[in-house]
């Protein structure tokens, strides 16, 4: 599989995908493959991209007096970033590629070109918007009211396989904890 | 002005209004108006609407073992959540208004409907779920990374009248901490 085959598998369980969007996306340059390690965004720098994991992982961050604070980690066919509107902003948060991956990267343009070519994509942009903001929503309403050790646990329930893919003092940063905090939590958890 | 020349009134600054478009609202029943105190949606309810705030306050909250955090506020011309997909689910907090408020309700169906009718709409429900979703996210992150005195000056800076309109003992529990820390904290910040 090339790389615009994974976005095409993917829009085609969504809409009909024809020749024309077909050859539309194999001649554009939305869609981008980055090694593990390297850092697609970084906190502080202006940007307005979009960003959507097609395969891979990403993890968005930020550094504050040192400290390297995990906020969120996105896996395969999961939306990071809806476009920045208004002026070019400075990121809030750094992002970097946890495994090699294939990341969807586009502009308010291009996202307006390419709806203006092909409308059947407009619908599925919005669901996909409205699902990330539903999605982050709940993810911080559930941050807000929970204790780290529920989190764990409803990432163990909800989220398994990010727990093999993350290294762990990752895993306990996402959650607000120290490593030696989560240690103790599973220690907890099994007995 | 009454309920409807609100909505057209915020509409008009993004898309001609055309007089059908003005018909097709004022037969709707999408906008309600609720009294202050009252409950729109209840923690574990089951839902599928979008609301909107076109002029008031309302908050999101959780009750959790007797505890009540507050999730968010939510101001005037302000979408609190975007419709609901996938299945009915129940709501993760309740909403509740702080003030006299006129929400615009509608569902993923009516949604379809009007956007049917009225492809105009879909640009701006596109824009609003995008700006939504990108809002909650820089809200989550800072959330994540800064101490309870850092949101507070956070709120003096970008919400101002956020303060004014709220009881203190909500934006404490906003914050993350007990009334008597936020006092504390405004103590210091005075000094």
């Amino acid at each position: 599989m090339n790389m615009n085959d994974e976005l095409i598998d993917y829009l085609s369980r969504y809409i009909e995908v024809t020749d024309e969007l077909v050859k539309s996306i194999n001649s554009s340059s939305m869609i981008k493959r980055f090694e593990k390690g390297s850092t697609i965004l970084k906190e502080g720098d202006s940007y307005q991209e979009a960003f959507f994991v097609l395969k891979g992982c990403l993890r968005s961050y930020v550094l504050k007096d040192g400290e390297d604070i995990t906020i969120d980690f996105y896996l395969d066919e999961q939306a990071v970033m809806p476009v920045g509107y208004s002026d070019l902003k400075p990121a809030e948060f750094s992002l970097e590629c946890l495994e090699d991956s294939l990341v969807l990267i586009n502009t308010e343009n291009q996202e307006k070109e390419m709806i203006e070519e092909y409308p059947e994509l407009k619908s599925l942009c919005l669901t996909m918007s409205e699902v990330l903001a539903e999605k982050i929503q709940v993810e911080y309403s559930a941050y807000k009211t929970s204790t780290p050790e529920e989190r764990y646990r409803d990432l163990i329930e909800k989220k398994p396989e990010l727990l093999q893919r993350v290294p762990q003092y990752q895993i306990a940063s996402y959650l607000g904890i120290k490593p030696e905090s989560l240690s103790r939590i599973k220690k907890r958890i099994q007995s």
